[in-house]
């Protein structure tokens, strides 16, 4: 999904001299994604974004021909900023409920250290795009389906090693899990109090010992 | 936490005659609710809600002094509208788990049948204005907290009834079906499709059912 190298492609061999037009195309991105959780991506103007990297309005506008364009980009840039802090490592771990719930943990933890400002950028971003139909939320449904999906998988997995009860339906609880940590990201940043997510560890473990077999 | 009648305050008696002044500001901050769906409250330009209700600017500067003004006046006429639709027929049912599902039911109904195009107005709000502190972030996270309150108060009324394991924390259940109800609203709105609210049903039920005693 990832069209260009970003400081935070570290994990992703190999990796090659980039030229000073890549290297800033890919801080300016970073910081737009950043700014977008806060501001939206509909507030993500080129002044504001000119101000917070430091170039001109002129200068951003070599880099990204429309709006839209620094949108879908900054989506992308916002993609391989999750894989790389919570897909990645995760996938490290054994398939199955060990798996399922080191995604939860590095969820968790790249909302509590504010790697986004404002929280999960997918949340964000579905929310100020779930009623505007285009090409920039068919982006941040795509990545959402695609969070499902390795859910789902996990759960599959888990009930294949007899870990998880059967006859559940992955997608149905991939659901459930999703819905913790979305609405514990949203009540981590508008409260900065950690208990929000404290509740959604219960309730991850409570589902899956439900589910246990 | 409603300062002004309109059309949805049917249920409030007693129902006073109003006056014109009184009528169009209602009319005005329904209409600045549905439109906060969709543009967000930020989005609330005097000029786009002028032409949305059909007046001059300079008429809805009388009626409302400042942006913030307005859209402090749009989240106790969403919490009005939302009180009406869900909050007050619910709680017409018995105490406990029937009441608890009749929450959950009026929630997916006023979302599938649109009453706020971009969906619950309250998600759309907590989410974009949750890293933005300040009287409109506070009211929206209120009104939350009353959510989650009555959510919690119907657990706890089931328990005493012997309805649910008492053993359970209610604000934490709450929590957890309001997630559901949250992420399957967000669902809804940006892909129009119905399995998301079937899957926060499955969920709740599901939930309640491991939790009956």
């Amino acid at each position: 999904m990832v069209a260009h190298p970003d400081e935070h492609s570290a994990s992703r061999p190999p990796r090659r001299q980039r030229s000073d037009g890549e290297r800033s195309r890919a801080a300016i991105l970073h910081e737009a994604a950043r700014l977008a959780t806060v501001e939206g991506l509909d507030g993500l103007s080129l002044a504001r974004l000119a101000a917070a990297v430091g170039m001109s309005k002129s200068g951003l506008f070599a880099h990204f021909g429309s709006k839209e364009e620094l949108q879908l980009a900054t989506i992308d840039a916002a993609s391989a900023i999750f894989d790389e802090l919570v897909i990645e490592p995760a996938g490290g771990e054994a398939a199955g409920v060990t798996r399922l719930q080191a995604y939860v943990e590095r969820f968790l933890d790249h909302v509590e250290e504010g790697v986004f400002p404002g929280g999960c950028f997918f949340v964000s971003a579905m929310s100020e795009f779930d009623a505007h139909p285009g090409p920039v939320r068919d982006g941040a449904v795509a990545f959402s389906q695609r969070w499902l999906t390795l859910l789902a998988e996990q759960v599959a997995s888990a009930q294949a090693a007899g870990e998880l009860d059967p006859g559940a339906d992955p997608s149905q609880i991939a659901f459930e899990l999703n819905a913790y940590m979305v609405l514990g990201n949203m009540q981590f940043v508008a409260t900065s109090d950690p208990a929000a997510l404290d509740r959604v560890r219960r309730a991850v473990s409570a589902r899956l010992s439900a589910l246990a077999v």
